[in-house]
């Protein structure tokens, strides 16, 4: 590749950078800061915030940066291609009411679960969950029903790859006990999550199929982590299979 | 500036253009439809691709590209600096459960409204809403409530400058009749818009304020089109009210 192709892919992947040096701790950020935190020079930095600033994609306060609602525009070009969250989102309505419990759908991107529709109903996990949030799959029901559906030897890879270190004091880490899980749930069509990510939540998840019967997405449930785990269970796998399967009917349909 | 620097600012401002290729109606693109629609040669076209390729931004299949999860994560770098929307949030959810309808937080950008937090109850509008989602400011009541509290100076250029085309039969678009109701609304502290955005949609917001008073963001509460809009802003308006101090008394706090 010459010179000038690898200076435009270094720039761009550098204005990612930028980009991604906002976070919740630091939603407003000097040039010195952006600079240090995308790990480019301050010359650099400047060039970058300058064409974002252009772009509409930051805006600049007394010689501090923020990012602006328009970023969110990238990922809505990301989302609204997507035909899954809009099948998926009245489906989630209807679940949610049912049960007057939140519900989800997420996907599986490497080893982390990423949230593409989402119907609160109150808060129950101590962090704020949105279209985009992202968790690791091993210790989610979520997690759990798209790694179940996945061919054995990725499946195995994935859990030798991330650090299972646990999220609370309940969290499943041993690679056997979450391979014999997994195969649970991949026999039982259904995840049953206590505890594991969230002290005070407990999460029932199932999977959504494509018109080839292909697993591309996961739904659940959660609610707060009270009584027993079967009766929770009793009560909430009939009403979210029949969601699923209403999913996978309209997908099937397209 | 010198050249190298001009270099480095429109390759940004090309690979933003590559992710904003994909849209709806595009969620899969040929190198070719990429060069086209992002207004690029294919050699920069297919450099850019692979660059976001290399990010884990973009994946390709069989000469076809699509953006990836991952590309959420931009949107997240925004949205996980608001402290508003983990505020707003369980307000909404019991703003939502009290009159069992969808609401949502929007703020301003330039003259549309940009839907940072929602919670859904059932589908009424034709189109999905989600985080991300923009409507022009002027048609919507989240928006109405947004320009009723801006200068009036502002208000005026912002409502000059922008295309006011009927959205249904019964969009208001006459400058005048706006710039009335937006009185209206200033004075009143909600706004009510009848089917001027979707034909089926009624919506009735208020403002939410910072610590200072001043008007950052607006809920709504949006319902199916029946019966006498006043009595739906009888049931309305005051659960709404409620909600809206109380977002207000949290921020507040901080």
């Amino acid at each position: 590749m010459p010179a000038e192709s690898a200076d435009v892919v270094q720039s761009f992947a550098r204005g990612i950078a930028v980009i991604r040096a906002f976070d919740a701790e630091h939603s407003e950020l000097t040039l010195s800061d952006v600079a240090q935190r995308a790990g480019i020079s301050r010359a650099a930095a400047g060039r970058l915030l300058h064409t974002l600033e252009t772009l509409g994609y930051v805006r600049a306060h007394e010689r501090r940066f923020a990012l602006t609602p328009r970023v969110l525009e990238l990922g809505y070009s990301y989302l609204s291609g997507l035909t899954l969250p809009a099948i998926a989102q009245p489906h989630l309505e209807a679940l949610s009411r049912e049960l007057d419990e939140s519900s989800s759908l997420a996907i599986l991107d490497d080893a982390d679960i990423v949230y593409i529709a989402r119907v609160p109903t109150r808060r129950i996990m101590s962090v704020t969950i949105t279209i985009g949030t992202r968790f690791p799959a091993w210790a989610t029901s979520l997690g759990r029903v798209l790694l179940a559906a996945l061919p054995a030897d990725d499946r195995g890879a994935l859990l030798d790859a991330v650090d299972r270190r646990p999220l609370t004091p309940d969290t499943v880490t041993e690679r056997a006990a979450l391979e014999a899980e997994l195969d649970r749930v991949a026999s039982a069509g259904w995840a049953l999550v206590d505890g594991e990510l969230d002290e005070g939540v407990r999460s029932i998840a199932a999977p959504v199929r494509d018109a080839r019967g292909l697993v591309v997405a996961a739904v659940n449930v959660s609610t707060a982590r009270r009584g027993d785990p079967q009766l929770a269970a009793d009560r909430i796998v009939p009403v979210l299979l029949r969601a699923t399967a209403a999913i996978d009917a309209d997908m099937a349909l397209r």
